[in-house]
């Protein structure tokens, strides 16, 4: 058995070995998509009525299951990537600045207003947000907890000297993925390593399980909404590939004995509604929190479906997002930040945590036609791909002002080639 | 929602919305069937190369999975099953006899050829496996260490009195498959009825592992045989749907730094060799122990695979099981054992062992023509369906000669409909 990393790849069957194991285990282990023939389980069509009889002889009907529902495993590495340690503890570090951060922006409605006032006049879908954020304002905000699931992804950026710095590329604010995959993939990478007899290299991956640090959050949001029979409502895709990812942050909150019910923006039409203090319900059940994994792209939404955000955003049911917290997250918002004096004005009398943030600002760059974005895209060209890590943080509220809660710091064991 | 167990099942919309759910938890924690569009992995036609810059600077080659490799759930019933707690006991009680009688019968020669004397002259499959049996006594057993992992499948017979009785219904003393998948059907009925809100319930549903029990059986075999880079040879078929029950198995191994190689019984004719002191090698690697997950019917062999077999059962490898395991577990063999006396004879000086095991047999009836035949087929259409439990066993030593390994007692959490 090859010892060397650089042996190791020469070597094509082992290579091919490795990669049926680490497959099977991947698919064990619950890293999963549905694939794209089948991406709904609308169509469990399941249902046979076996009649046995029970030991103290009535007949007894139960459901077998017998449809063929298809899933394959989600994209991985072969291989886990080595992180420098001290740039997982900066991330680690600067994420509840970052969460401060967002809060911060989504507080601060002049701030939002004049930021993306010449984006509102272009693009369609910030208007529209924006435009539901202006009402909820001018409404009346019926509930003071917010919950944040916010996901920095970051790269390395190579210095001349060699050394490598941990650079933030962007801020999920909605719908942050695949903490849910994320928690079973050390095991993964455990067993490739396992396989080729570098059991101490294995015993290093570290652990991860921000699937659990996410089902925290909407677990405090849900206790602090303060009512034992109300659900959260999950706002899903009809055909969610990514469904497992959702499942396992599921599957953490009914642990916790909360409930979570899967709905389109099309049933909160047809079957949402709020009562005369806001409270929302969704098929005559309440709802605590509302926990977004749809609505973060243009396609999402018809009109019908802005209309049922609208009712979303004006309930008193927790949001994770906010809209306001959605619009923080935009890439116009995140280039705004990284201008002079401008985090200085957001986190004031914090210059410890303008200093971290800023540490890892890499500039945003306008790719637009003219002399900025073709220097942007030379500089791009020369210097190409780079890692691209996707942090997560956990837990935690703000003691100054409502709350915000994030998910645990992590360097998800994901890789993704941003090269030219 | 619906409290009591009758309105539930009236009530089809929460049973396949609990079904969508099951399924998904299912698919999640690994109870998983390879499609037979697609049952085997050989066409993981993955390697993508990729050239990323590494920190340091050099070029890093890794390959990235992008190959669809489709699976489903496994067929598993919607609800647990209720299992009197004295039934499930003395399953458990019962198990170590029933490895203690295999062992017994697949020692004594003489018993296996009187009995199945007959059956060798009428079905060749059985005349194949006695045939090896002879050549391998006839040469002289290479190893004296025997690995046993079988699986004893039940039903509850319904007395007159109402009260249940524990039937077996045979023993699988090769291939006994589906602890692995066993091992997660646990979490599956738990959420089923955590959802229904049935917690008290949800929590009253044992655990069960055994894959790690089996492992542990294979481990101590391997442990016995005393090579330490010895690896375990697992014989499988090329096109495995059930590979996932095998996998739980090979990682509960490889947790244990034990390695597995699966091959087919083709390879093992290509590849396979013994050496002067019959030490079983494979592709140069020595082999500690071959574990049969193929073999164990007609259409599994061709000449050459009758070949591959006699030369694994000649060898010093440990073989789970050795070929005369497999024929101690043949329905012959197990009819036999059921005549008045013959226990007493198998097990001389063990009259509650032998009273332990007479209570749970059923009688083997001949369903052949003729008059005997059709009094059984009478019998049957009066008292039909009844469920089949499969318990297993782990662990444990006979203390009295060479080495019974056997799987832990468990009811598998899976229904049969054995109704006519």
């Amino acid at each position: 058995m090859a010892t060397g990393w650089g042996s190791l790849l020469q070597d094509e069957q082992q290579l091919e070995e490795l990669a049926r194991q680490a497959v099977d285990r991947a698919l064990a282990e619950g890293v999963l998509l549905r694939t794209s023939q089948e991406p709904s389980s609308s169509d469990v069509s399941f249902i046979l009525m076996h009649r046995i009889p029970s030991v103290n002889g009535s007949q007894f009907s139960f459901p077998l299951l017998m449809a063929i529902l298809v899933v394959s495993y989600a994209p991985f590495t072969l291989f886990p990537s080595l992180v420098p340690s001290a740039l997982l503890e900066q991330a680690y570090a600067v994420q509840m600045d970052f969460n401060l951060l967002v809060d911060a922006v989504s507080q601060n409605a002049a701030f939002l207003e004049q930021t993306l006032s010449s984006t509102i006049k272009r693009d369609n879908f910030t208007a529209h947000l924006f435009d539901i954020h202006k009402q909820v304002l001018k409404e009346g905000i019926a509930q003071t907890v917010f919950l944040g699931l916010n996901r920095s992804d970051y790269m390395f950026q190579r210095n001349a000297d060699g050394s490598a710095a941990l650079k933030q590329i962007e801020i999920n604010t909605i719908s942050a993925s695949f903490g849910g995959l994320a928690s079973r993939t050390p095991a993964v990478h455990r067993h490739v390593l396992n396989v080729l007899g570098k059991t101490k290299e294995a015993a290093k991956i570290l652990s991860n399980n921000p699937s659990k640090g996410l089902a925290m959050g909407i677990a405090k949001a849900w206790e602090l909404y303060g009512s034992a029979n109300a659900r959260v409502l999950l706002i899903a895709q009809e055909k969610e590939r990514n469904i497992f990812d959702q499942r396992a942050i599921e599957n953490e909150l009914l642990a916790r004995n909360i409930h979570v019910i899967r709905r389109k923006f099309e049933d909160v039409s047809e079957k949402g509604s709020l009562d005369q203090d806001r409270r929302l319900f969704m098929d005559d059940q309440e709802v605590a929190v509302v926990y977004f994994r749809d609505g973060y792209m243009p396609s999402h939404y018809s009109l019908q479906n802005w209309g049922a955000r609208l009712l979303l955003e004006r309930s008193c049911a927790v949001k994770c997002p906010d809209i306001a917290t959605q619009l923080a997250g935009t890439k116009k918002v995140q280039q705004e930040l990284s201008r002079s004096g401008m985090l200085e004005v957001l986190l004031p009398g914090q210059p410890e945590a303008v200093a971290r943030l800023r540490a890892t600002f890499a500039g945003l760059y306008s790719l637009d036609m003219g002399e900025e974005g073709d220097q942007a895209i030379t500089e791009a060209i020369a210097a190409p791909s780079c890692f691209v890590l996707k942090p997560q943080r956990e837990g935690g509220e703000n003691p100054n002002k409502n709350m915000v809660l994030s998910q645990e710091v992590r360097i998800l064991e994901w890789l993704v080639d941003t090269g030219v």
